[in-house]
C-alpha cells in the first residue's frame, strides 16, 4: 500500500521551491492533493483554503526571490519582502492549523525551510535572519504540539535543485562548480526528489517521535542544527 | 588599568533589560558611555545616535514586553510588536554600523538575545521566532565582518535577573521556584552582573577570534547553540 | 517494490537495543538481511563477517548496559566497557568498511548512537563521552566519505523503547511516568519501529545528501545536534 | 585588584598546548599557580598533585601529538593514544575534583578540548571522536555539578597558535594561509592569549551561570556547539 494512502496533504505554494518535487511523489505515494499556488496567506485565505476540510498533513513550503547585500546595502523593502513572503505566513499558517489539529488529536506540519541561518552566510543575513525565524517558531511549535499527537518539523536544506534558488543556469556555471568543491562534502547539488522522500519520511505514519526538528539536509554543508 | 579605559561606548535601551547592569560595569572599567534609552531606533534617530562619532562598542540591548499564548492565540499586533522592538530595530543598527567600522577597520557589536529559540519554549513561539531572528542574523552578520576586524556576537541568555523578564515579584513566586528546581540545573536565577561580565569578555581589546557566536548563558538549562 | 528490494543489508548486535526492530522492518522491505548477534568487533570478526562480499547498507547497532554514577563513583571497568563496546568497534568497523566502498563507489552506515550527549545527563557522564565519541566520530567519518557516494549518518535516540536501556519494566514505574511528563514534550516513549522506519529513510536509494549528520529523536527532549 | 587574585589554581601540561599563555595571564592576574608538567594523570598522580589541598580552578588542558589518516588508515595505536592522553585522564581529574568540589559548595573547572568534533573534519576522524568524547563529558559533568556551586566549561577552540597542534612553521606556508583565506571567516590564526582570556572570564568569581557549556572558539570556523 502506498504510504500516504487517503492522506489529505495541502501544500502550499505548490509552483516553488520544492513544491513541484514533494507533490509528484507524495501524489506517487496516494496523498490525495490540494495545491495551493502562492498568495499572501492571509487569514481569510487561510480559511478558504481550509474550508474543504482539515488535512492531515500540511507542506508549509514558502519560498522568497533570493537576495544578496553586505549588511550596509539592505533595503528596508527587500527586508520586508523575507519576513512578509517567510515568516509571518507561517506563523499564519501554523495559528490556524493548531487548534482544529490539537482538537482532533492528530495532524502534521512539515516546512521546508533552509539551512543557510545553522551556519550563517555572509551577504545573506537578511535571508538567514527570515529562516532563522521559521526555523525558531517550528521548534517551539513543535515542542507545544507534540503531546497533542501533532508533529511540527522543518527541512532545513541548501545545495538541493529548486527553480527559486538553485536553478539550472546557475549550476552550470564555473564559479558555482569551484564553490561547491570547496565547500560542499558531498561535492553535488541534490535533486529536489532527496527533499521529498525526507518529506515523505515526516509525513509517514509512524513518524510521531520527531518533534519540532529542524533537520539539515546540506550535503554536509552544515551538520549541526544551530 | 580598566579594561575598557577611554573605549566609546554606546548602550541601547540602557534603562531596559540588561542596560543597567551592563552599564554599571562597563562605567567601573573605564568606558566612556553613551547612553540611548529606547526609542524606534530608525535611521534617523540613529544618525543622530552616531553623529558624536562611531563607537568603539555597541551593546545593542533590546527588550519587549513579555508575551505567552498559544499558538491559536497569538495576535497580529502581539507578533508584529516583537518584531518591531527587536528584529527590526537590530538590522538597522548593524546596517548603520557595519560601513563605518569596516571602514575603520575595527569594531565590536555585542547584542543581548535569548536562549529561548536554542532550545524552544511552548506558549513562547512569537517570542522564540523573533529571538531566533536576531540569532541567526547576528551569526551571519559576525562571519561578514570577521574579516574586517569587527566581532559580532550575541549573548543568548535565560533565568538571568531583570526588570523585563525576571522581576522580583516573579523569583519570589514558589511556582517559579518550583519550575527552576526542575528545569535549571544550576537552580537558580543569576544576577545581571553575570551578563555584565561577560559582555564585558566580549568588549575586551584581547576578543577578536569569537566571531558570529550565539553564547547561551542559562545556568545549564541550554549548553547548546541551536 | 520494496524500498530495500534485494538491498544487502549487514545489522550488527541484531539481537539488542534497535536491533530486533530495524531487522523486522528491513525484511519486509525486502533486504537481504546478514545478522551479527554480538561480539567483539575486532578486525578478526569483522573480516569473517564481511566474507561474504561487501554489503550495500550496514547498521552499526552498538549498545552497553546501562550504567549510573555521579562523577565521583565512576569505575574505570565501567568507563572502559563502555569504551569497548561503543566506541572501539564503530572506528574498527568504519574502518573495514569504508575502504572498499569508496572503492566501490557505494554505500551506507547508520549507526543508532543516542541524544544523551547532546543535551547531557547528569549521574550518566560515562555514557555521555562514550555517545559523544560515536557521534563525533560518525559526524567526521560522514563528511570524509561524502564525495565518495558513501553516507554515513546516526541517529540519536532517547525515549524509544527496547530492551537495553528502555525495557518495559521500566516503562511501568510511576517514577518512570512522571519523568515523561516532565521532561519530554511528547510525553510518551516511542515504539522501535519509529527508530526502524528513520533507519530506513537512511538506507533508501534516494537518500544521498544527508551526510554526517546526527538526527535526534527524542520526542522533543532535545532538539539540536549538540 | 587583580581578577585571580589569591586563586589558587592547578594547571595540567603547562608546557604544551595552551598551557604557557594561560599560565602567563593568570599569573599576571594574582593567581597562586601550581603547574603540573605532563603525565599519565593516574589516579596516584592526581592524588600527589593535589595533596597540597584542593584548588579553587583546575585548567584542564590536555594535548595529544597531531595526527591525521584517512578513516581506512586509522591505527589501532594512534586511535589509543588519543584517548589515553586526552579522554581517560580528563575523567580521571573530574572524578578526583568533583567530591571534594562538591564537599567544598565551590569550584571551578576549565577544559581546553577542540572545536574539531562540532563541525568534523575529515582525515581527523579519530582525533574528533576523542575530543567530541571530552566535550559530551564536560557538558554533562557541567550540568552534574551546576547545582553544588562547580563550574565545568569547555573552550573548543580551533585556529589557536600553538606549539602543539598550530607551531610556527606550519603557519608560514603558502599551503596553510591559503587555507585560513578560504575556510576561516576571520582569516587568520589567534593569538593563544585569547584562549586565556576566555579562560579568565570562566575562572572570575562572577562566572556562575554558564555551565556545561562547550564554547567555539575558532574564527568562525564554526559557530554552533554540535
Amino acid at each position: 500500500m502506498a504510504i500516504l494512502q487517503d492522506k489529505k496533504v495541502l501544500v502550499t505554494s505548490a509552483g516553488d521551491y520544492m513544491g513541484p518535487a514533494i507533490v509528484e511523489l507524495f501524489r506517487q505515494e496516494g496523498a490525495r492533493l490540494s495545491c495551493d499556488y502562492g498568495g499572501s496567506y492571509s487569514d481569510d485565505e487561510l480559511r478558504a483554503l481550509l474550508a474543504s476540510g482539515l488535512p492531515d498533513i500540511v507542506v508549509a513550503n514558502l519560498a522568497a526571490p533570493p537576495q544578496t547585500a553586505a549588511l550596509e546595502n539592505i533595503e528596508d523593502q527587500d527586508w520586508r519582502l523575507l519576513f512578509d513572503k517567510l515568516v509571518d505566513p507561517l506563523m499564519r499558517l501554523v495559528r490556524a492549523l493548531s487548534g482544529p489539529m490539537k482538537e482532533r488529536g492528530r495532524g502534521k506540519i512539515i516546512a521546508v525551510t533552509s539551512a543557510a541561518p545553522l551556519r550563517g552566510i555572509p551577504h545573506a543575513s537578511a535571508y538567514c535572519a527570515a529562516r532563522g525565524a521559521q526555523n525558531s517558531f517550528l521548534r517551539a511549535a513543535g515542542l507545544e504540539l507534540a503531546k497533542y499527537n501533532v508533529q511540527v518539523n522543518a527541512i532545513a536544506q541548501n545545495y538541493v535543485r529548486n527553480s527559486t534558488y538553485y536553478p539550472d543556469d546557475l549550476l552550470e556555471k564555473e564559479a558555482f562548480q569551484r564553490h561547491l568543491q570547496q565547500l560542499v562534502p558531498g561535492k553535488k547539488v541534490a535533486e529536489g526528489a532527496e527533499t521529498a522522500q525526507l518529506a515523505l519520511y515526516l509525513a509517514g505514519p509512524h513518524c510521531t517521535h520527531m518533534v519540532g526538528q529542524i533537520l539539515p539536509l546540506a550535503g554536509g554543508w552544515t551538520t549541526t542544527t544551530g
